[in-house]
C-alpha cells in the first residue's frame, strides 16, 4: 500500500456549514486545510437564506475571506421559495435548495412541515436542473424517535422521487442501512452524501458524549457497516458531504440541549482516508471524495492552484480550533490518525 | 381524584446509591425527603464492597448520618464472594449481592465477565435466602450496543433462574418491553425494579442531554409504555428501585464521558406519583412504592416514626442539591411536578 496518495483534483465536500461572522472567518481557512476546494454551502443561517439576494450577499462574504474556494450555493426551502424564485435562483447560479423538516436539527425552526405545498417549486427545480437537498428525518413524535427518524422519512423520499423523477435529489448525511438501500432502489437522479464522522460513530459513541452528538444521530454497528460498504463500494450514488458543523465549545460541552453537530472540516480528507485505510479500501477513496459528487452535480468550479497529497504519517487531532468562547472542538480531538492532508 | 394521599407506610426504595464521604452526607438526608424509609444500598463504592466487614463498616457510616432509615445492605459480586462469605454475610444480616457486568456503568470496573464461576456462590445464596441483584446488560461489543444490551442479557437471566429456581433474583432498573416480558415469564422468585426516571425518559431525552443519560439508557417510546404498564399493573413482580445516582455536576455537564446516572432521591415519591397521576393510576401507587418490594424481600425494618403524605400541589424541582463542585443536578431540575412529598 502506497504511503502517499496524490489526488488528481482536491476534495469536493457537498455538505458544508461555515456559519457567518466570526465563526465563518474561523472556519473558512479550514476548508482548504481539510483538502477541499469545492464547498457546497448550507443556507441555515439565522435567519435562513430564503431569497436570492441574501444567498449572493452571503457568497460575497465567503469569497471575501478566501476567494480560491468554489462555493456552491443553496436556498433554504420555505414558503418564500416560489417557482419564480427558483427561476431567478437558477439564473443567478444557485445550485440547490435545502429542505429541513421543522425542528429536527440546528436552525431548522423555519423548516418544512408538509412537502405537498412545494410541488410547484419542485417542478420548477426539475425544469431548471436544480438539486433538492433533503435532511431526511421525520420529527420525533409518537412512535418516531431519533433512531428511526430517518427510516420513517424514506417513503417521503421515494414519493417525491416518483412525482419528480428528473429532479436530482440528494439524501443528505445518510446514516442507516435502510437509507442506503432506499437510495439504491431509486433511479439515477437520487444520490446520498455520507459524512466522515458517521463512518466511525455508533450510538455508544454519543451516549454520554455530546461532542459526538449530531443529527441524524449515529445509529447501530450494522448501520455504520452499511455506510462504510456504500462509501467504499464504488457506487457513484454515494459521495462525500462532511456536514461539518462548527459549534462554540460551550454549546457542546453542556448537560442539557447540547448543539447537534460534529466538526470535521480541518481534517476532512484525513478522517475519510483513515476509515478507508482501516478497511483496505484506499483505492476507492478518490472516487468517493472527489469524483462521484462532481459527476452528480455537474458544477462549474474554479481551477484550484493547489494539490492535495495524503501522507501516511501520525497525525494527532488538536484539542481545539480557535480560542476562547468561540473555539470549536474537532472530531476525534486528541486522537491519532494515520493519514495527514498536505496542500502542495 | 383525592388531592391528598397518605401512605400507610413510607416508600421502600430497592435501589439506592448514596456513595461515601461528603456525597453520602449530602444525599442521606434526601432519602427521607423523597418519602423513603427503607433504602436498599448499592455496594459500588471505590473500591467496591467485597467483604462483610466493609459492608458493616459502611452501614455504620450511613447510620451515623441518619439512624432512622432502614439501610438494607449488599455485597459486590466478585471473586472474593465465595460460598463461605455468603454464609458469613447472611449471618451478619446482609440481604443481597449485586452483580455488575464488567465495564457497563459507574464503578463497574471490578464487575463480572462470566457467571459460571459464581454458580457455587449462587447456590449458597439460594440456601441462605439471599437476593441476587442483577445489572442486566451485556457490555457493548460487536452487534451489542447500549440499546440492545439489556435484551441481550435476558437469556442469562433466564439461565440463572432455571439453574437456581429458588434463588430470588431482581432484574434491576429494567428499561425495555423485552425485559418486562422476560420477568413475567420467569417464576415468582424473579422480580424487577423500575426507576422513577425511566417512567419519563426515552432516547430523545438523553440525545444531547447528558443530565438524562444513565445506564441502562432510556429506550424507545414503546419501552417506556411497557414500563408504565408494568409499574401500574398491580403485578407484584414490579416494584420501585430509584437507582438514584448522585454525580457531581461537573461529571454530568461535560462533552465527553459524562457520568451515567440520574439523581431522583430528593423527590422520589413525587416523580413516581407524577407518572401514575398522568395515567390516572394513583390507586396503584402505594402497592408499587411501598408494598410489592417489601413482600418480595421480606426484610426486617425499623418502624418509622413519620408518615408520608403526597399532596397535589405545584412543586418546582430545584436547580441543584448542594453547592460548589460537589452539587448534584436533580432530575427535572426547574420543571414543575403536580405532587409534593410531605413528611408528617
Amino acid at each position: 500500500m502506497a504511503d502517499t496518495i496524490t489526488l488528481s483534483r482536491p476534495v469536493a465536500d457537498f455538505h458544508v456549514h461555515v456559519r457567518d461572522g466570526d465563526m465563518m472567518r474561523l472556519v473558512i481557512p479550514t476548508i482548504k486545510q481539510g483538502g477541499v476546494s469545492v464547498a457546497y454551502i448550507m443556507p441555515n443561517l439565522v435567519p435562513p437564506l430564503t431569497c436570492v439576494a441574501d444567498v449572493l450577499a452571503y457568497k460575497s462574504r465567503l469569497e471575501a475571506v478566501d476567494s480560491s474556494i468554489s462555493y456552491i450555493m443553496t436556498l433554504y426551502l420555505s414558503p418564500e421559495i416560489t417557482p419564480e424564485v427558483i427561476h431567478e435562483a437558477a439564473n443567478a447560479g444557485i445550485t440547490g435548495v435545502k429542505c429541513y423538516p421543522a425542528g429536527v436539527t440546528t436552525n431548522s425552526d423555519y423548516g418544512v412541515a408538509s412537502y405537498i405545498p412545494y410541488y410547484p417549486t419542485f417542478a420548477a427545480m426539475e425544469e431548471e436542473g436544480m438539486v433538492l437537498n433533503l435532511h431526511g428525518e421525520c420529527p420525533s413524535s409518537g412512535h418516531i424517535h431519533v433512531l428511526n427518524a430517518e427510516e420513517e422519512f424514506l417513503p417521503t423520499l421515494k414519493d417525491i422521487h416518483s412525482r419528480f423523477p428528473r429532479l436530482r435529489i440528494v439524501l443528505e448525511h445518510c446514516t442507516s442501512a435502510a437509507a442506503v438501500q432506499a437510495v439504491k432502489e431509486c433511479g439515477p437522479t437520487v444520490a446520498a452524501t455520507i459524512t466522515a464522522h458517521h463512518l466511525f460513530l455508533t450510538i455508544d459513541n454519543w451516549a454520554g458524549n455530546s461532542l459526538n452528538y449530531c443529527k441524524p444521530v449515529a445509529k447501530f454497528p450494522s448501520d455504520k457497516q452499511a455506510l462504510l460498504d456504500a462509501a467504499t463500494s464504488g457506487d457513484p450514488k454515494f459521495f462525500f458531504g462532511s456536514d461539518s458543523a462548527p459549534h462554540p465549545i460551550g454549546n457542546k460541552e453542556k448537560g442539557k440541549n447540547a448543539a447537534a453537530g460534529v466538526f470535521t472540516q480541518t481534517h476532512a480528507a484525513a478522517y475519510v482516508a483513515e476509515a478507508f485505510y482501516q478497511l483496505g479500501k484506499l483505492d476507492k477513496l478518490a472516487a468517493f471524495l472527489c469524483d462521484f459528487g462532481r459527476q452528480f452535480y455537474k458544477i462549474q468550479e474554479k481551477e484550484p492552484e493547489w494539490t492535495v497529497v495524503l501522507r501516511k504519517e501520525e497525525n494527532v487531532v488538536p484539542a481545539l480550533l480557535g480560542e476562547g468562547a468561540g473555539a470549536v472542538v474537532p472530531f476525534k480531538a486528541g486522537e491519532q490518525l494515520h493519514w495527514k492532508v498536505e496542500i502542495v
